[in-house]
């Protein structure tokens, strides 16, 4: 089926431009969204609070330009392709939820110091 | 632990921040890298084919103080937060790398008409 074995630590690797489909916010919570059940579009942006129509319709565009969404009578549903994705995407999702505290706290113990310091601090030698 | 549950379907969530930080191409790419084995910066700059020393200082940056990497005897590595984001962040590595030709492929079935018909393609309302 695959000629090559695509591999993300390539440089040139078109699973790369995947990554940069659906790793991030508003193809997670939509095909999250999607993932519960089909929607019609006036549907989702309830569902999903402070989406702008226009990032909605980028969002499902591109979906469904890859595959991952098609229409059905009115409603966005999930493809065959898009449904395979709903386990890594519910996982990220759920972790986001879960540790976001963790998150918060972390950035709080750091301070706002961080800022200042940080230029010249990290080791891009050897 | 936690004062209130966080939903990302709700617009002022702060686990769509999380989200932002954490689904994205280079912060996918570092944390599996650093999962399979903690890193100098030059060696990560290596494993990363493609990668600049300015967006991976940033990244390694952004992730640090969000508490998901630490530096130890001059190595990056995962922290316990970080560790507990390696599951997801390999499923949806490993999605990329194995579903990246059906989406290709579809958007090969899609072909150059779409962006001339796009506009207005919508259903936008109800």
């Amino acid at each position: 089926m695959r000629a090559v074995e695509h591999d993300i630590f390539l440089a040139d690797c078109p699973a790369r431009t995947t990554l940069d489909l659906v790793a991030n916010r508003w193809s997670v919570v939509v095909l999250h969204g999607l993932g519960q059940q089909p929607m019609r579009f006036g549907e989702l942006q309830r569902r999903i609070g402070g989406i702008s129509p226009k990032s909605l319709t980028e969002t499902l565009r591109r979906l469904e330009d890859n595959g991952l969404l098609e229409r059905s009578a009115g409603r966005w549903e999930l493809t065959g392709l898009g449904l395979s994705l709903l386990g890594p995407v519910r996982a990220l999702a759920s972790w986001a939820e879960e540790h976001t505290d963790a998150l918060l706290e972390a950035r709080d113990r750091r301070g706002p110091t961080r800022s200042a310091t940080a230029t010249g601090d990290l080791d891009v030698g050897s």
